[in-house]
């Protein structure tokens, strides 16, 4: 029987599993994988202290600062919580048992996919979601970015130096990414913005040939290249706290107060599958802090004291 | 004109110039002194990230990251914020003026003194405030802690590697610090606890002798030691929020909601100095991020995009 069980493996889940462990709490992290949805950016320039880093080598630190304190890090997939009288029984994929008396669900987002013909067919033969995982395989040749927010402005970023051309395509008027990104789009001589356009197919032989567009650019509805970067957001991995009961928003966000407590007592839930305010690392990581310190006051009984 | 200006150089006040600089606001930094409470601390342990750091290493990296934007810090104290028309003014000790169209203040804490007769007198002279500061005088003395947070422990660790004994003096009955410590002071030889106890006086010639105690301890009320370091609480650095009209809560904290927005428009507050859930630096440094947002929301009338 554990404590406390969290469930992710990215800045809300480390964070909760560090600040457990300082509470002497019996601690189990269990996630599908390592480092949640942050380990494929090529540079994080907004974790302050790291002026520059990449994602993977961030959370690897994350996993190092969870282990030094002898948390478990246990790398299967979670398919059920079940309540029990005093407890919760987590079930994973590898069909093993873990009991917990509380449990924080820090399971994030995982990339919406696009959904136009051609889309699924064509997937890692020229539709793929990671820019920083496939981008090299477009070295001097035409790339495409789907979507207008800071992970577009990134993919688009990283692809530019690598690629002859990179057409962001989004279909609102203006980007919505932060305006240190926007600055850097416009001073890259090799990306254009094709503004309040959607791409609706993709068609190609073997792999991706065109994107056909819903407006005419340059004269034309379909723009030739030779691979698209899917950047359209991201949707909350909640359904295993949906079939436990917690209520979620009608964007599928687990709704957690400022105590990140959900509606069933005994699970707290953290960073990017909440309703949070703002979906960054460090918010994340922060209400993992406040998610541990809310589960160990429910589990003792006790409350914590105030500074560092 | 800056369109922000930042008060508060900690946890809070950083983070918020860097989320404040990647929205491309002119932006400046103002305080009184470099680093927040942290700067005394020899270790921090729970900053996700950094296994072990001390205070003033951690709010130096903080620093260079803010610098890397090309943001100003200015070490000056503000003395007022005359709230404008379309701005605030900003005067300092200096008897220098800024203007911004947005505030945010992240102006901290500072430590609580102990108001019993002598410890004004033997300041700095057997009371002390800092043990990572003036704990090396102590080498093979016997020191007393007041105390029983977070904050308390610590000191109590730290000085219990110099000192030949250290007494934490505690008025409840039990140290209310994270767990993890807790076991810290139980498995040092040379700390005792005595719990349920004041200190209502302190005596000495030059240096401090003595602590007069409310309850005996090893039947007198009186306790020899050659320094006392003082951890009982912090109050926020709230006044000259008060002034211009902005709500505290009855123990002087800023009230701000979830986005960071007290009850003035365009002024923001973060970090220690508001009714936050968890005074931890990187709560404090959420609400940093957070607070930016809001006032690059309210400066522009735009919001802000999604991950990363």
């Amino acid at each position: 029987m554990y404590d406390i069980i969290i469930i992710g493996a990215g800045f809300a889940g480390y964070s909760a599993a560090i600040y457990a462990a300082r509470y002497n709490l019996r601690t189990l992290l269990i996630a599908k994988e390592r480092g949640g949805a942050i380990i494929d950016a090529a540079k994080v320039e907004n974790y302050p202290g790291y002026k520059s880093i990449s994602g993977f080598e961030l959370m690897n630190k994350f996993e190092e600062h969870v282990k030094s304190f002898g948390v478990g890090v246990l790398i299967d997939e979670v398919v059920g919580i079940i309540r029990q009288e005093e407890s919760f029984r987590i079930e994973t994929r590898q069909n093993k048992e873990y009991q917990a008396k509380a449990v924080i669900l820090a399971l994030g987002t995982k990339r919406r996919k696009l959904d136009v013909p051609g889309a699924e067919e064509y997937e890692a033969r020229g539709i793929h979601y990671c820019a920083t995982c496939d981008g090299a395989f477009y070295k001097d040749k035409v790339v495409g970015v789907i979507g207008g927010s800071n992970s577009a402005a990134h993919s688009a970023l990283l692809l530019s130096r690598l690629a002859k051309k990179v057409y962001i395509i989004y279909r609102r008027e203006k980007l919505r990414c932060e305006p240190i990104l926007y600055d850097r789009i416009r001073q890259a001589k090799n990306i254009e913005v094709i503004y309040k356009t959607n791409v609706v197919e993709v068609k190609g032989s073997e792999f991706i040939e065109k994107a056909v567009l819903d407006n005419k650019y340059n004269g034309e509805k379909e723009l030739e290249l030779d691979g698209i970067f899917v950047e359209i957001g991201s949707v909350p991995n909640s359904a295993i706290a949906k079939e436990l009961g917690v209520k979620l928003t009608d964007k599928s966000e687990i709704i957690v107060n400022e105590q990140c407590e959900t509606n069933i007592r005994g699970v707290f839930a953290a960073g990017d599958v909440t309703n949070t305010v703002l979906r960054q690392g460090l918010v994340a990581a922060s209400q993992g802090a406040i998610a541990a310190m809310s589960a160990y006051a429910f589990i003792t009984g006790r409350s914590v004291g105030g500074a560092w």
